[in-house]
């Protein structure tokens, strides 16, 4: 079966990164899977919020939005409406614990690093190409740290790179599109470190159920997605220098 | 391995409900998970949202809110703070998604019922003893439905429940109470219904990561726990007429 | 003349208080005056308010909030509203004065006590079963404080109470439950120490008016009925111990 | 005994009325007690809110407020806040309940009178001042609503005025300036109608406590007070055509 | 050609300044400009602005505010809708900005001068009467911190005032009054000094467009009603001692 | 003299516009002058905010916004402090009525256009590139309806642009980047259409003051300046179809 856009079920879109997009952040990327675009900014501040100081431990934080014409209709903007709704708090939120689970904390020092997500262009996994670029804008603002020699070791521990999958009309589909995604039966989040493991997964049936078997399947086939981003943020990551 | 409280890992904390706990609510139960109490009230209201009107659709949703004293330190009211909580939104997003998954929203007809889910006392798994307790609530506010002829057949497709499951220590644990929950490396919330079909899986390691395997573990030992809980559920609806 | 549940006009309903409900709270109650029903929970912070600081003397202040499911019809959360109603910090104002009334400060040390009110059923008079049970919930906390030697001498100078009397059809009335609130003409909250000394009164009559001699017979029917709840609070606290 | 002003004790502070003091308003006034000054507008709107709409009655409403600098100390605004105080909004709702009294709403027709009372200059009684005066500004309208002939016959029922007392150093005391009421030990406030009945108690013992003879003395006082206002308002309200 | 209100096209309003007008603020004036009237408190704290501390400097800022009924129709206040107008803002901003122009806030010192501009009745021109009232509160201000010795020197530079101009039916118009700006084809606000300088202009023609030349025909004929302002400004501070 | 850049003094930065940037949008580019970076979109809604509805004309309005780190040190989002600031709702404001003065609403018929500027990297001038920007966007969106035939008649009357001027150092200066803007005695924003006329001036000299001559040389070196832009317009428009 091959889909709308030509591709296969287990077939990624297209990736392509910009690194050092915007000159004030210490790592930029503007990221694009297909027609979603998502600007990652890692700003790093020399102090860390206040449940942390004096604990010695450093702190990753995430932020996301989306522009008010990211998407087909309008959409009015937060700060208009005075307050972040509940999917952007659940998707940065999400953002910010899985780049936690790539960095040893304490070997990052007493700072923190906040990462922007903005969403330019929406067309389907926006939360999950937010957190494959926050990746790699973190990882160049640590390789400015570390050349800066303002940190002594390297507290990255692993790669992190999150996918979308799903279940479209009985069929279990990788790196969905808005079209699909909105159609699909079944939806899943899966974030991975570059040994394999999860970091993070969230998948839910809002009408339709899923049995154990698919979930396996779903998770068989983001895997192997996974892999294939690896590759491409090591060499964005090395694009940037 | 026994744990603090005497139980066995893959042992579930004693339930107890408490069916028609408040007088004005079409479905109410008080629901207690060892330590943990949550009070969820079920409102039939004869509408819907903006968003669903005309459309012959009823609708589900949920509020989750907790007691400033429900937990050891005092929490500041999200009323006073004048906006809520990323982690109030996540949950009751959660518990609507959930709950929705049970339902033919159809033959509920055009009308919404909210779910209340107030805790008053917490000690982990709070947001698996809501879904639990609010789906009792709609069911005693669905058999109403039914007795009063608003509603001609049971709209009702399953039951749904939820627990939670993590590892500590290394060790996969069922139902794990606050002191468990706070040191375990995973943790992760199943939420299904009682032809062992998934509805929605959140698992999460902050500061570790999990294996395709033992994913697998914690799911098997979710299952059973679930089985038994299905099984109080139907004991308490039953009980609350 | 017997009113709707029996009682005569200066008749109390039955008053339940279960001590020690949340097992958190330093200080804690149901309190259940006929169907209102009010979990009170005194929490103690060793700290004061910035504009005490430093002054020797502590602080009492209380919050109120109603469940949503707490009226006939559900009311939409002041979280969700994102603000309090006037209502709301009208009462809470009114239970925060009038708990200070009945202790020295300085005794109290550098310390503050949160009342926290919650109504879960209401059923009228849900101000006055505040006031009454947070008593209670902030004698149990000073007891405790006075056992763990954090006070040494007992900062309270009397107890404090509250009832409500009106005039319904021309008849002043005890005690009124919502059904007899709703239609009264005149509506007072009486306030008062177990030395027969009043804290604050509070008489309105939005439609109708009151002469002094209906003041003073409502008055002398409160006076009558709180000398009956000053014993049940002694019996409950004792009760909690 | 003389008071730092060489009032007696149930002396009143020196009223002063300026009618028709905004242009735009339908009632409008500048009310000084003494060096407390309020600008009272009265504006009326033909329409009343939602919840009367098509009942065939009308609505009086208030709100009150204060310049930043109408005390000693400049107070942040409101707007700045972001929300309005709970002081601000006990204040506007006894204001509004109070003048409610003196009205036939029917009579009034489909209509509402919402009553600013913004203080320009602050020394004690601002919320009984507020009534006093907006009273007056009410009548202004009303009087041109009959003039107009929208409306046939006058509403009012009642003239509404309203007087501060306390105890202060033992002695009762009537319109307390600031520096007298920030030390006083009871305050009072009495809202009654030119016919000599009560409207409205408030009276209070932060500190200490008054006893049943001490709140009649009060009242006595208050009454003399407050036929004295009454026969001012008469005299500015014919001032003002 | 006359005007309305009689007045030829270069002609101010006639302006009367009460001074000393609220009695807590260090500088207070009720300013007049026909039938605009704006209340303008100058208040000196002792302290400055976090972003200012410990650099031997001083500050300046504005509050402006309208009464609900300052306008033919009623305003919902700021403080009510829960946030301040882009309007309010733009205008507190300019008022700001303007009076810090004629100061210099070394010689000030370390103290912030807050100017409350509070509209009480508006017809017309409420910025630029704002400016030139709050520069008379603050000159108020100023005289008493030298009287007081708080200050040696004094830090004022240059008057400062403003006026309105626009070009209403092709024809250039001073002092423009409601009636007369809301149906200007462009609408300009200069702000000078008595020197002559130009501290801030801002022409605007919403719906049509000026030429270089109509800008300089309304900046001669606002320099000339400026002068007359200034000679006016001198002569109300003086009054004030 | 030659300024950090190499610009002479009346030299613009480098403009480049990317057409079409945005895919979702009825009108969008990408504009940079020099480093200050801005997304550009024009959404036409076919409807008119309320106090326009059923009067046959149509409307024009904007919203700005920058992202956090568009600047050397990170900005809070506005979402996230829940309100505007000044600034925005001043510069969103300008935008809209600048761009309203280029267009027949009528001709435009019952329908909205708004105008998203969001800065994605500031360097100067983020105010005058947006309205450069916007009209730009506009034109393709105005161009887009006229295609497809829901206008027949184009409603633009002139084309639009905005430059900054200043005075730095005593010397009169174009386009002015953020670290000439930041040091500048005077900074003023000149906004023309391409028949030479004046839409709006804002001059400002917050520690300095301006005299008329100075005026008028800033407004010559502005108007050669915009001249060019026109230009630059044009040709983009062209590009975009």
């Amino acid at each position: 079966m091959k889909r709308d856009d030509g591709r296969t079920l287990n077939q990624l879109r297209k990736i392509k990164v910009t690194p050092n997009f915007i000159k004030h952040a210490e790592g930029s990327v503007l990221i694009e899977c297909g027609e979603t675009k998502v600007i990652c900014n890692a700003t790093v501040n020399e102090n860390v919020p206040p449940f942390l100081r004096g604990k010695g431990t450093g702190w990753i934080t995430a932020e996301y939005s989306m522009l008010p014409r990211a998407t087909e209709d309008r959409n009015m903007r937060e700060s208009v409406k005075g307050k972040l709704s509940g999917r952007t708090m659940e998707i940065q939120r999400l953002i910010g614990r899985s780049l936690r689970a790539c960095i040893d904390l304490e070997q990052l020092g007493e700072r923190t690093v906040i990462l922007d997500c903005d969403v330019i262009q929406a067309d389907g996994g926006t939360r999950t190409t937010s957190i494959t670029g926050a990746y790699i804008a973190l990882e160049i603002a640590i390789k400015k740290l570390l050349k800066e020699k303002k940190i002594k070791e390297n507290p990255l521990k692993s790669q992190i790179a999150a996918i979308s999958v799903g279940i479209n009309k009985g069929q279990v589909m990788l790196d969905l599109k808005y079209t699909e995604d909105s159609t699909a039966e079944v939806d899943m989040n899966v974030i991975m470190n570059d040994k394999g493991e999860l970091i993070e997964i969230q998948g839910t049936g809002e009408e339709a159920t899923f049995t154990r078997e698919e979930l396996n399947q779903m998770l068989n086939v983001a895997e192997e997605g996974l892999k294939q981003i690896f590759e491409l943020q090591k060499k964005y990551v090395e694009e940037a220098f």
